[in-house]
């Protein structure tokens, strides 16, 4: 397979996925709800694709107050990031290759 | 939602996908053989891809005769390549947006 193509990580094909992973990056931190809104997607939608980064290491949950309201907020982990960036990279190649026909 | 991650396109989202547009793009047609071999899919796989595309309006099916040998190759039509090329732009601006940090 060509090198570009098997980088690119199925983790992160889906638009969702790569949504959530963008705007944490730029956001450093997000709670659910300002993902939801980012990122319009239903609730199931963005809980199951969150659950699944988690689950890959991607991201990590913060649960923390705010007075005494509970706020629930992800994070990219460092092993995310690096994941994302690789990521990044095959998409380039992918597009650098298709730019030069 | 953001502009960059609305236009990313979701027929073309998986990675066997933006395989299958980006070789015939370089190659500019190719039969089921080959495009096998340079993305290390299944017989299945592929060809439930390459359906999908044709459905979508992206692909066209050449049949043809190599010798006495029926051959069938794959080109990307004209819409195909304006909504790839779309799609590489979306997903450009999502690199570059992930740069900016």
């Amino acid at each position: 397979m060509k090198e570009y193509i098997r980088h690119i990580n199925k983790d992160f094909e889906s638009r969702a996925r790569l949504g959530i992973m963008s705007v944490l990056l730029v956001a450093d931190s997000a709670d659910f709800g300002f993902l939801k809104e980012a990122l319009q997607l239903t609730d199931g939608n963005l809980a199951s694709h969150l659950r699944a980064l988690e689950d890959a290491g991607y991201l990590q949950v913060l649960k923390q107050f705010i007075g005494r309201k509970p706020n629930t907020r992800y994070q990219v982990t460092v092993q995310g990031t690096a994941a994302f960036r690789n990521h990044m990279d095959a998409l380039e190649r992918l597009i650098l290759t298709n730019k030069h026909q």
